[in-house]
């Protein structure tokens, strides 16, 4: 299998869940990136000790406070990340950070859905934004063929309840803004991966499974060491005939 | 072909465009409905004129004032119908008022991103969850089996530039705000039609077609006068076999 060769990577809400876990396997897989930027909202709280304590271990992974729901953290993110790769490019950008209210088309407000909104579309749009200019370096850096995430990619962590072809099957959960906001993120990757073929950039949609984390609950059908497994076996096979869709952490496309 | 025998209509956005169109055949149709609510955001203003025009002959035509992406104006609206239906339901509500902003994936901002989905996602959503009331007593008034958009509906007018299966071909329009917004509206018809079809409510998206409007533009395939017969021509055949599905102003499917 094809390893993934990414030098410089970046992913958000990397402090639990399935942000935390892909750290974790990053570090210590057979390649490990020579910089790793792991952003959360808060850094220095109770919910980012694990984190912590690997960057105490881990001179290659760095810690960066960011909510990717506010712009201007995006803005001061780029600085630290550029500052820290020194004229280099990044690789691979995980826009993994996403919130998930219980609530129904009876229960939401306009509130809760411009909330969901703004992390799990805007956030992701406002990231490949800022760190285009980065990502572009990287592109041009490489002598690979094609497009590769080794090379420069944007990976936007969605989920099947995005997906409109399949809301029929797995409606036991209503999470409406979620939805609404996973099918805007769809879309969007499928603009990105259109609008960034040029340079060099690939973009796709990965859906982790059903994972055992807050957000998933210990209902869920996967633990999030099998999924992170899953999409990190994944990225590597992922080229051009990829970009623009939705696959899960199998490989296995999804409709939209 | 059947013809629409809905008793009272409401729509958003009816000051130009498709909505004064629909307003007209409305009016001039076979059957005209006892009650077409129109609601735009000025209805003093300058832009409203024609509407006020046609309010001044047809006592059935009810001007409302209402901006769909402020929820306090939304519960106005409600006291403003149901004062007028006395009772009664009302049988078709159409989501029309939409915005679009010629931006790219370069120059949209969050507020961009955010004041589209407002209209073109959030509001639908809340017409529906306030309206509700009125479409279940409609519903439940009507002896008809089944669904349709003579007894109880909601029609969302949504867009093929919302089709993320379509993008590729649609790509030379980037207008990334109003893709993704109207990506998440199509998933809300989906969901709306999943929770709603147990009270006898009919939830379709449609697509009118790119017609001559100030939207639109004066280089567009259609008139709004052919987009809105074929609209108007759709309705009365839709049955709980097109809840939760996207059609075009001819009837025929559009993939998610």
């Amino acid at each position: 299998m094809a390893a993934l060769r990414a030098r410089a990577v970046l992913l958000t809400g990397s402090n639990r869940g399935i942000g935390l876990e892909l750290v974790k396997q990053l570090l210590g897989g057979p390649r490990p990136p020579a910089w790793i930027f792991a952003t959360c909202r808060d850094p220095e709280g109770p919910r980012a000790q694990e984190l912590r304590d690997l960057v105490s271990r881990h001179p290659n992974l760095v810690l960066v406070k960011l909510d990717v729901a506010d712009p201007s953290a995006i803005i001061n993110a780029v600085k630290i990340v550029e500052g820290k790769l020194n004229g280099a490019g990044l690789n691979l950008l995980i826009n993994n950070a996403g919130i998930c209210a219980p609530v129904t088309l009876e229960t939401v407000d306009s509130e809760e859905m411009i909330r969901a909104y703004k992390t799990n579309a805007v956030g992701p749009l406002l990231m490949a934004q800022a760190f285009l200019p980065l990502l572009k370096k990287a592109a041009r850096e490489s002598t690979d063929k094609g497009l590769s995430c080794s090379k420069a990619a944007i990976i936007n962590i969605s989920t099947i309840m995005g997906s409109i072809e399949k809301t029929s099957e797995s409606f036991f959960k209503p999470v409406i803004s979620y939805r609404c906001s996973k099918a805007a993120l769809n879309m969007l990757t499928k603009c990105q991966a259109l609008t960034y073929e040029e340079t060099g950039i690939l973009c796709v949609a990965l859906h982790p499974g059903w994972v055992k984390t807050d957000m998933g609950t210990q209902e869920a059908d996967l633990t999030a060491d099998t999924s992170v497994r899953g999409l990190l076996s994944v990225l590597p096979i992922l080229s051009e005939k990829h970009s623009g869709s939705l696959l899960n952490w199998e490989g296995k496309a999804i409709p939209w």
